[in-house]
């Protein structure tokens, strides 16, 4: 191993008496993004000004930090561009997906994506009208469900809720093979797994910067085009920093050249200089590190509260290879089981009807920390204290 | 005038020797970011984590800051909600109000519009096919151009390049005359120009925050929806944070209450907190005391130009009612002209192929910065020092 994860966790930014695991839902502050924001703000911003567009590099800035993304993506270079939210990129996967496939009508997606590219799916869906349809199978049907009447798959590849991890060689291939074109929702991947989308053969790809690329509360997304498909999809949401020439202020729309097409509005300075010094933490770091560390860290998590809980039910895949970065237990009391964790500094989160997920992300946590959320857990467990009236106060949104 | 001009200057942070001229492109830093952007970063995310969302109110902060906007632009309480980028927003408000006229085709625009908003409604007809069309004409013409074909227009009230100013009243009542819906883009007009969306009666109306506004590079857009549409307009982006309980994780979308459909992914905290402190700037300030100001500035600026620069052309109509917050002047070398005036620390911009732009702003900029920059405009002229060729060197994107 190479990646030195005390060098790593002294990077960030982390309250006294807290085991944070939940970096699955919004990474912890890396030190190194404070001297930036104010760098950014008070000598780019309001030293430069205007000018900032190009002595400070915004313009070029979601392509170069998109370049940074793409390494750990296992993506070309020059071919993942960052901007707007992971809706908006899934929203503009799909648009030019269909249009590259216009015999077909069908979006295949499964109920354990996230149900936010679900929605927008079936934004999508209701504007084309034309017969287009959302279809949504199990989890485990995906891969028999991939026919040659799909336009597109959308799938992400680790289940938000359980972990689950699909199997994004067999159905990467299994779409090429039937003429479907593969939209990989790397989420819940992106910094928590190795991933190789341009040896996969991904089609399209986008993802999230606020989990496992810690770059804060609302963090750009990535969208990710493959190298064969750059010049041809045509950009549904067509802003001007797609342009091929923004500044020329042409009445008519020309498309950019390649993942630059991708872009649409101004781009968020403020938010893209946070997750450009987040990244820093990435120089050094082996994502084969990454798995390796964070499946030990996660064993160890499941054969504690395993023999400590018999009353938790394990939600996530045992086998390694069809497991993500996070561990999820059912119980009844999830939300009230959770509240009580926190309440002793164990920080997960719960997504209804019952699952309390765990997110195990080597960057800043241990194998110490795990034995001591082990333990807190077992102690909640066994005081049955989700039946204390102050946890089970719904008054939060997530 | 109740408006002090003296204490709003003293909020920003201005480089030392600059005229900012071109708060219309990007507002210039107020002093409340700084210490604002340190306590998001270092106390909400670094210390709250996930809780954040909760506890420092972030779920919220889109709509909480949509009520700041909504004063400023005449909007009714609870109708206006930030986030994504304008052109983002200039196509959620198309896709729902061509829906919502079904049996038309055709959306207006004209040939003074900012192309990102041609562009992207050029996007959603081609997206849409079956026979809807942009239709784009002359600004003086797009009176007589609302007819009974017309779903939607979709007109900035400013013209980004010569500072013309629509009249919102007439083009709006012609619409509605006709049975079409009135879309306005704010881009120049928030904070700029006393606007009043409800009582013009606009269906829907678009806009940016990081130029008059100051909210800082790729600050967050806002989106109007007129209260009589909120329940019946369609999200065609429908993504998590619009639908009716984002956290229940339904797998089908329900479109949020009024406005909050307009909200489509993880809203970007640290750019809103930007906004959100400058935004404290218009505490206190009065938009009829704006407009006086903003008014007596550019005439200033005008009869010093014409004075002493009899080769600068006017782009900008004379009339008080016909203009923005801007002035602009055409000249064939203006590009050069521009560097060199860049050069002696005033800054405004230029817009091919041979417009010069002055935003007068009166929150940061003084009749005695306006006569100093004729003065040093003159002499640029007077020199004809578009002629060096550290001017002429075309290197620059803004």
């Amino acid at each position: 191993m190479t990646t030195n994860f005390t060098a790593t966790r002294a990077m960030f930014d982390l309250p006294e008496g807290v085991i944070y695991l939940d970096g699955n839902s919004l990474g912890p502050l890396p030190h190194a993004v404070k001297a930036r924001m104010a760098s950014t703000v008070a000598e780019e911003w309001g030293q430069m000004l205007i000018r900032g567009w190009n002595e400070a590099g915004w313009m070029e800035q979601p392509r170069r930090v998109g370049d940074r993304v793409a390494r750990l993506i296992g993506a070309e270079a020059g071919s993942v561009v960052m901007g707007d939210t992971l809706s908006i990129k899934v929203y503009q996967a799909l648009a030019s997906a269909l249009e590259m496939n216009p015999d077909r009508r069908v979006i295949l997606s499964d109920s354990g994506n996230f149900p936010s590219d679900l929605y927008i799916a079936d934004g999508l869906v209701r504007t084309l009208g034309q017969g287009y349809q959302l279809r949504v199978v199990a989890p485990e049907e995906v891969l028999d469900a991939i026919d040659d009447s799909v336009a597109a798959f959308l799938i992400t590849e680790v289940d938000y809720r359980t972990g689950r991890r699909h199997d994004m060689k067999a159905l990467t291939e299994k779409a090429h093979a039937v003429g479907a074109l593969a939209i990989w929702d790397l989420a819940h991947s992106a910094g928590a797994v190795p991933v190789e989308v341009a040896a996969r053969g991904a089609d399209f790809a986008v993802g999230c910067t606020y989990k496992y690329l810690n770059s804060g509360p609302g963090g750009p997304a990535f969208i990710y085009v493959a190298p064969r498909h750059q010049e041809s999809a045509r950009p549904a949401l067509s802003g001007w920093m797609g342009h091929a020439a923004p500044f020329a202020f042409d009445l008519d729309y020309h498309a950019g050249a390649g993942i630059e097409r991708m872009r649409v509005g101004t781009p968020p300075i403020l938010q893209l200089a946070a997750l450009d010094a987040a990244l820093d933490v990435w120089d050094g770091v082996d994502m084969a590190d990454i798995r390796a560390r964070s499946l030990e860290l996660g064993d160890l998590f499941i054969e504690g509260v395993e023999a400590a809980c018999p009353d938790l039910r394990l939600a996530t895949p045992r086998a390694h290879r069809d497991r993500g970065s996070q561990v999820s237990f059912a119980h009844p009391e999830g939300y009230a089981i959770m509240q009580a964790l926190i309440a002793e500094g164990v920080i997960g989160d719960f997504r209804a009807p019952e699952i309390l997920r765990f997110g195990f992300t080597p960057l800043y946590i241990s194998p110490d920390d795990v034995r001591r959320a082990v333990e807190i857990l077992s102690r909640i467990m066994a005081e049955e204290r989700w039946n204390r009236p102050e946890f089970r106060q719904r008054n939060r949104v997530t």
